[in-house]
């Protein structure tokens, strides 16, 4: 058993968090900080925890050393205080887009200001196993991943592993996302007379996500255009790519088959019958898997990639427990076993 | 042609008056204020409205005289300028709860602090067409109505016209509400990913609209229970009564008939095959159709009845410009004819 | 005053058109047809029309001859009887999907079979009042218009009319919709518990609906991804599109609000503030506007444009009698003044 | 470990009991079978499922002996192959109706026809824990719950353990729930566009559920309203019940806290803040929680006692699973430790 702490365990993603590490075999949540909720029962917060923990939410300043500290503070809040977290536990997984770039540079373009702590960029490793897992294994300081990214980037990853992709063409993804995606505050644009029944194609270009895929890949004609729907949990990538001349439907079968059996949270889902014949987030909430599939035009070579995905899960708080996982060398799917649920 | 101004046309009120207003054959629009958005077009709040006007909000101390006067402030504003207000028109509909009800020893009771105008409560009528469209008539101040005030005074009125509803026994009224109810500022629990979904009763004693069913039916013993679910407009009454003894399912049928035909936004919903068998309010959105229906144990003389409408409409602006049609000498249905949207 | 009847009336599409011609100014419904329905109420089928009329559904053999046919059948049902249909009456308006396309041969390859009356093909006017108006005005047979076409192509219609549109890159739409585009007949993926919720990219290529963008813009290289969401009423195209060389941003506005200010129907949505910054199909329930926005990458010439509608409305039913209004030469928004509303 | 096999298990509760019985750690799924799905992958069917089983649906005729069999055929199937339904396994629970009744009498009354084994039915044990946990240890038959009647008698078990209800007044429990209930076969009504954002009160008195909760208190005015709202897993009962003169605000707190003490699935909710203050079943999807709560207005002595749970879990699937650890002498919370998510 290691001891745990979460700093911002108040929102959504910290939330994720410590539904996770209580029930995780290995781990003991030592604390879960919140400013503006210490004092207040963590079930007060997080409902669904009453009675599987008595756990108050504490002051940072309170905090004591732990084994693993996890970041779930607002965008640009850890980078300022990361030597001070850093003394706080030899390991430390942020779940904030701080630190997930590994240029200044490319921080700045994306984030519109200079990043706090440069130097500490290059110290933390992207924490999204399937593109890395030796990395993260060996790694003490790990961010997380943007949500939005982790539905790109795994839905490209077969085609990437497996070469199919013809570069000379632009990728654009067009990403459906349910409403936890924006966190716990509430904004005017959030209430539910105006959020119900959406379809809001919010950010056409620049998402700040956009930034890691790229980084992912090494290339910059990425296009991510995002579209809120009426869904809590949940995320659906559609991803327009074009494959080499030549790639036939078997290779493409053989590419996703390869890539979801090295990595257990991927699953190919492409049936010819059913209701459930492609990616679909809704069945993911609460669970880690990310859901795999494609079409393809053979005369424009033309792939349709799918990845669906629980944001709050394999986008965010589910790999950061998988990399947890990771670091410690424990199995990778310890305390991810919930598989989703059916109907929902 | 009259000219109407509106008082606190940003909020769902108002925008909803502003709609039927712009589209009433016998109205021009003179003026629609706003504090918090004087300057701003009206369909940049009202986005249903774009091309439909030019108009902007204005500020209420630029307010000239005009025919008619809509108040949709929050709660407890109205109350304190009525005099200064109805300098302004000689005809003032106000669609806040501040002149619904007739005592002000009632008004303290159930909402927690002195009346700031006592002296004007028994000049306003309260203005449900259905229990008095006589006094509507004659009137030149009309207060509005609360929605779940009148589902349930719609749901009993059949009962109660016709003489049938047995004293001795209480009224529950379980009553479901959409969130546009809860008006247009948002609140933690309107946050979409909170309010998503819900069932959640909050309310099960003590709503202040239990007031205006008790004066209007003149009994004390009537509870309004109070839940949300996933909707944005409509609210259901299901208000559980007992029967006289002796009274037959013939004798129901003939008093919701009776009482239908005298109303020419009352329907009676009850189909023994279909999809739409009872009151549904979500086919009753944008409309001001009040949908009433029954069942009847006849061995415990209980009767189940319903009263489906549009929060907005029937609940609120609609039936602030029936009382205006019937204030005017107009036909009540007058700028009313939206019959609802099948499917929804 | 002039005589219509619709053929198929127990539908979506049917229900609508009852809804608009039973408060069209200009038109008293002589009869609604409907193989199963016929004997039964309109209103136990579409609830909304209770009280409003008291037809019944009749039998197509019974029906006598009318100033306009209104044809609401399933797709592939029209084409057989389009001679008899004829002979009821002088005008007809087609709203299934086929008499859309000019050429058998289009028609074979989208629709998989040859048509039944290819002769009558070119007879029909394809019947989208933004593309060609003037056509429609004169014309005896009007075909109508797929949802999923009609939002991609006035997505277009814009830069097609500036000639701003680069034609060396290909057109990718990415259409949400709501469940009532597929129709009143359940299907296992139609039920509540599998369809609530949803983001389900269920084609990513050869939608048939695509066929018609071609047609319309005479070019080839148009993809249509459609992916289900959870909502009613409503479809909204994402399309991406490149502009040529030295397209500015200026350029773009004024291509749309030229388009925009030439028909009735298109309204421009590009807010900086606001909560409706860009078309959003929940507040278009039930109207006929379809609401056009875009968004402008400079360093790409990357387009993204954007239309909502009412799938119902001006997918279907909407246009259909925005079409009855130019054949007989009423105005253009006759009976289709209804906003839409806000919430919803 | 022990081998257990579900008979019907294509159904909802068919996948709910697969996901739970392939995590729980003492049980081995030898079999599940499906008339209609035989040979198809139990994951084409419950997609959540995918890449946690290869198990494939099998026809019942196949089957051989078990140590515990689950029945999740539809209602009226079980009871006529009882017989031979035991020789497969010495342990049964079945989870429809056809054995939750002791008496035939009664199982004729509220079914409408006389069942098919009557000497089985009080063989069988009524399997709600909470009720008699101690029968059900010692049973080799147990039959299931109905969700409507488990969400009622859970509400009022405090008040009927501690004796704090008085009997001379009837018990209305207004029942709203998910669309779920309804099985996954489809029906017009479940069809998406008409299902979404329903308040539809479909059934005012007579549900079969009510025989369940007249047997579990053995009181007669029972009368359960059943309102199905837009939600796909949950039920909420708001039981409107009378307390004994002078029963105090603080007795209806230790009945509650006594009740939730005993049962490791019961859980009080009632806070003074926050958005989670009385029992919210959406955020019980997937856990087998009960959460109970009340409101009392002293003066008339009228208790709303609330109820939420998961239908599909402690509604039906949870509760059978929980009565097998029983069975079997395991920890009653096995394989029934996932807590709901929030938000979703």
């Amino acid at each position: 058993m290691i001891r745990a702490a979460i700093i911002g365990a108040s929102g959504y993603t910290g939330g994720e968090l410590l539904r996770l590490l209580l029930d995780h075999p290995q781990v003991e949540v030592a604390a879960a900080t919140s400013r503006r909720q210490a004092g207040t029962y963590v079930h007060q917060v997080h409902p669904n925890l009453r009675r599987r923990t008595t756990l108050k939410f504490s002051a940072l300043e309170r905090l004591e050393p732990v084994d693993v500290l996890f970041l779930a503070l607002p965008h640009g809040e850890a980078q300022g205080q990361i030597d001070a977290m850093v003394r706080l536990a030899p390991k430390v997984i942020d779940l904030s887009a701080d630190f997930r770039l590994r240029k200044p540079a490319t921080y700045e373009r994306w984030y519109g200001s200079p990043h706090a702590s440069p130097a500490w960029l290059d110290r933390f490793v992207y924490g999204l196993p399937e593109l890395d897992r030796q990395a993260i294994r060996g790694a003490s300081y790990v961010s997380g991943v943007g949500c939005n990214a982790t539905a790109t980037i795994l839905a490209l990853l077969p085609l990437a592993r497996s070469d199919l992709w013809d570069a000379g063409h632009p990728v654009l993804a067009e990403i459906k996302v349910g409403s936890s995606e924006g966190g716990a505050e509430g904004n005017p644009g959030s209430h539910h007379p105006e959020r119900s029944g959406v379809i809001r194609t919010f950010s056409a270009f620049g998402h700040r996500h956009t930034a890691e895929v790229i980084q992912a890949f090494g290339r910059d004609d990425v296009t991510l255009t995002m579209t809120s729907v009426d869904l809590v949990r949940g995320a659906l990538a559609t991803v327009h790519v074009t494959v080499r001349p030549g790639v036939t439907d078997k290779d493409l079968w053989q590419a996703y088959r390869k890539t979801a059996a090295a990595n257990p949270f991927l699953r190919v889902v492409k049936e010819a019958r059913g209701i459930y014949r492609a990616p679909e987030p809704k069945i993911l909430a609460g669970s880690n898997y990310a859901d795999l599939g494609f079409e393809f035009d053979t005369a424009t070579r033309h792939v349709v990639a799918l990845c669906a995905i629980d944001n709050l899960m394999k986008g965010a708080a589910g790999t950061a427990v998988q990399c947890l996982n990771l670091m410690f060398g424990w199995d990778e799917t310890t305390g991810l076993t919930f598989p989703g649920l059916h109907p929902i």
